[in-house]
């Protein structure tokens, strides 16, 4: 049996180990065109940004190592260039000689990962147009650092593209960011990214939000950015992440079925549609765990496992790829962002029925110092109450909370299921009632009927119906309310049911976090009222969705006074 | 409806505001014999020790708004004292008059938790022998700690007696922490705990484990402690956290039916025996998750989850708890350690099969800084693969793990679902194949025969019937070995398989964590060998397990050095 791997790192490099520790008579090749085999990508804006020092450190393994451990030819600097199917051989070119050979195979893997997108722009060519994919990538921008650059444009405000920034402005750099969307974060639902986008503003970060890039223009060896919107902007260096796009030339001339951005079709097995050749990784179409559909997501997790996977099903051990959710995570200087599952936009493309609400939990018990609110939007089933989706951005807790989220979008739990979770508490890690409660406590009371949200999306439309009722305190109210909002605390709702008879109905109610209003719904449900609604994640969450700002002048659900 | 509820901390302050929330009619009474109602006692070490500055942060709640918002008549200072269950009414004793009267219920809610521990010795009256339960024991205590208390004996080292010892360091006391079992927190494994025992003893505990006290003298105002192992030991005063006893004799004096250690019988509605009682939290026997067995686990998540459930179904919505599976977490100075689910010396004690396996995975990725091992074992049922339990130790990313394998607990996942988790990774955050993934690809290569272990305590018995390979390096070798072991380093280990050929087996593999283990185990099968055995947890775990030291005269798992 002899393997042969096109591209060494993520899942090349796991279905290299796997393999071996499978079959000691595989003969096992990693044809991986650059220089490095396994090395750790997502560290790489850590290393530019200084909180990585070695340049070492993200070079996880080396070519020996796969050699002496794994009994594998690794091969750098050796590029696959097309596959002989019915040969059953690969086309080699070795960068270094120029040298072509074909190179036999049992069993093909394909690892070749995504290539970041390059618009084909006037001036895209400038040699201080940068991207962020190879160990080179990194070493260049840091050059340039560390070569004294004072300023830097970011376009593309994703995963990649914000942790880029945060290392520019660790080490100095002025940043603009610029953003074809409305929002940051487009893989996550635009009220959820306000928070996020706020925070950069406030770490002196220029966000340009709503507007892409048109040309580039070299101004003295610098970079200027023409933007859509009419403005330009200027920089020492561009670093483009506008996102990436399957290597699946290769494949595509050798007749492999593709699919979703011309990703390349794999079955459970990793298989693609040629019986012979497998692939894994960002390269390969996945069904996602939520819709169902055909979709190609980039992310290191799924890849190491795909790799795995087709180690076994090659050495005999049969083994499955099931689906992928989009579970990520991305560090923004003091905020954590994170989403599992279905976004609220991806489910109304594809026309499925669902409820959201929002919550405002602390990340550990609010009594114990160093917690902060964490603003939650959890996506659910409206009849089985299936949990489809979450999304959370805060400081403390967000990683540990979309993991449970994450689990239960993968094992099917429903909001009942979340109530009763037993989760570890102890006041520096938790509440005892810890946030998935509380979203599960939050989300059964939708479905059975203890409460009705209105959403931030209602105002001033559906609203101007009826009555939108404040239950906050004078002071907040004189402070900054919803325009034509009717106060009545709650402390003294009870004693004045009687004026809320009079108001048309339905009341929307609303106050900061979504919890007195909670309380003053059930009270006048109580008492005979029947068309009520709550406002979902209150003031904090309409703020963030509206980009209104707090009464107090701060912005957003993260920086606001809690009740 | 006349809703009674006796006491007024997690389970009665819950179930008072559910049933508030549910019903405007129903009359609701909160009797507490203490001050304070819904205070944060979970929080209590912490105000002792100084992380929590102000003592009314620990109040999250007062009578008053119990009143205002949830219109709960809350008596404080009243003690029910007696259960008349054919006039349905409570014997209540008002502490500040005197006073006694009867209060009269439909439905009567018993939350009055559980009782420290005070074992009848001699001395036991001693002034300066203290208890943590209530917001007046935390004063004491701080009290004397604020006096310039300089030296304090901790006897218990479960959960709150280890929060007790770091408060009393923090706060620059000398402490001997006395715990009768050969470990401290006894609720986990003792193999586990190792290093535990080693970072409070590097923080200058004097840990003192296999003895308990057996006498109580005064010394000029102090407390001599007489210990069972003949030593003796005198502090500025003693505190008591060997555990707590349900509250259960008013319950019992009214016959109401009791299970294990005397807590009270509740079906999955928690109701009593008495259809017209509830009871939750401390003083409840509810089902073990994974043994099924009745237990009694004082735990601050399920007692609030209860008190909701209960106002659930006297208001007539049918809600159940399910079983309780012993989550719970502890900060132990810059440690953390946690648990969830059936420990190892409970299958045991209960007969169930199980298997286990031992990893020393890190928090998040090894090249970003700020990361650490976490000890972690997982045990799983050896047919089907289902989680029964884990216990994690370690600095970052233990309580998300734990939590993890709690859901996978609670949801019978086996160790095929972990290995198919799709988690958050992003350097700060995880690895791109995360413990937990990897506790499920171990697993998973246990059942599927692709590894086998041996653990540390089958050394020296069973190991000298065979042969005990070494396949770490000659350096790590010459600094320390397992005795007769027989040195061949993995990278050697294909070239010299004759020489394997040739030593008895079983062949008892070992390294530093089991990695390269792992790796020479499949070398060596692959070539024909039949009875290997890799070391769960290398020799990080064997040194955990015996207790023997790091040849570098470290100890324990996480203070050793790293492959």
């Amino acid at each position: 049996m002899k393997i042969v791997i096109v591209g060494g790192v993520a899942g090349g490099a796991s279905a290299a180990a796997r393999a071996r520790r499978l079959s000691e008579d595989a003969e096992i090749v990693i044809l991986e065109r650059g220089d490095y085999v396994s090395f750790a990508n997502c560290g790489m804006p850590y290393h530019i940004g200084g909180e990585i020092k070695k340049r070492s450190d993200l070079l996880m393994s080396t070519p020996e190592y796969f050699r002496e451990q794994f009994l594998t030819d690794v091969r750098i600097g050796h590029e696959a260039t097309a596959i002989d199917r019915s040969g059953k051989s690969v086309r080699v070119i070795e960068r270094g000689t120029g040298r072509e050979y074909d190179e036999p195979y049992d069993k093909l893997v394909l690892c070749q990962g995504a290539a970041p997108i390059r618009p084909d722009l006037p001036g895209i060519d400038h040699p201080r147009i940068l991207y962020l994919r190879t160990i080179p990538d990194m070493d260049r921008i840091k050059e340039l650092v560390d070569g004294g650059a004072k300023t830097a444009i970011v376009i593309g405000a994703g995963y990649i593209g914000l942790e880029m920034v945060e290392a520019l402005v660790h080490r100095g750099l002025k940043v603009d960011l610029v953003e074809l969307q409305e929002q940051v974060l487009p893989a996550l639902d635009p009220e959820m990214t306000s928070d996020v986008q706020y925070h950069l503003e406030e770490k002196g970060v220029r966000v340009r939000l709503g507007t892409g890039a048109r040309a580039f223009h070299d101004v003295s060896g610098r970079v200027e950015v023409e933007l859509d919107n009419g403005g330009s902007v200027a920089a020492d260096f561009v670093l483009m992440a506008i996102g990436v796009r399957p290597e699946s030339q290769m494949a595509e001339a050798a007749g492999l079925e593709l699919g979703v951005r011309g990703a390349v079709k794999v079955d459970a097995h990793m298989r693609t549609s040629d019986p012979d050749i497998y692939a894994a990784g960002d390269m390969v179409e996945v069904t996602d765990t939520v819709t169902g559909e055909p979709v190609n997501i980039p992310l290191a997790g799924p890849a190491n496992r795909q790799g795995r996977i087709i180690a076994d099903n090659i050495l005999g051990r049969e083994s499955t790829y099931t689906t992928s959710q989009g579970t990520a995570i991305v560090k923004a200087f003091d905020l954590t962002a994170a989403a599992t599952g279905a976004s609220e936009k991806t489910l109304r493309r594809v026309g499925r029925e669902f409820t959201k609400i929002y919550l405002h939990p602390f990340g550990h018990a609010i009594y114990y110092p160093g917690t902060a609110h964490m603003h939650t939007k959890v996506i659910f089933d409206p009849e089985d109450g299936k949990i489809l989706g979450a999304q959370i951005i805060g400081r403390d807790g967000v990683d540990k909370r979309i993991d449970i989220f994450a689990v239960a979008v993968r094992t099917g739990l429903t909001v009942y299921d979340l109530e009763q979770l037993e989760l570890a508490y102890a006041p520096s890690y938790g509440s005892a009632k810890d946030p998935v409660n509380m979203a599960g406590f939050v989300g059964a009371n939708v479905l059975d009927g203890i409460i009705r949200f209105w959403f931030p999306e209602d105002h001033p439309g559906k609203t101007s119906q009826g009555t939108v009722l404040d239950v906050r305190t004078p002071k907040e109210y004189g402070r900054g309310h919803l325009s034509g909002a009717v106060l009545i605390p709650l402390d003294e709702l009870r004693s004045r049911l009687e004026e809320v008879r009079k108001l048309p109905e339905p009341i929307y109610i609303y106050c900061l976090t979504g919890i007195r209003s909670y309380l003053a719904y059930r009270i006048l449900e109580m008492n005979g009222f029947k068309d009520l609604y709550n406002l979902a994640g209150g003031w904090k969450t309409f703020n963030c969705c509206h980009r209104t700002r707090m009464p107090d002048g701060s912005i957003g659900a993260l920086h606001a006074e809690y009740e």
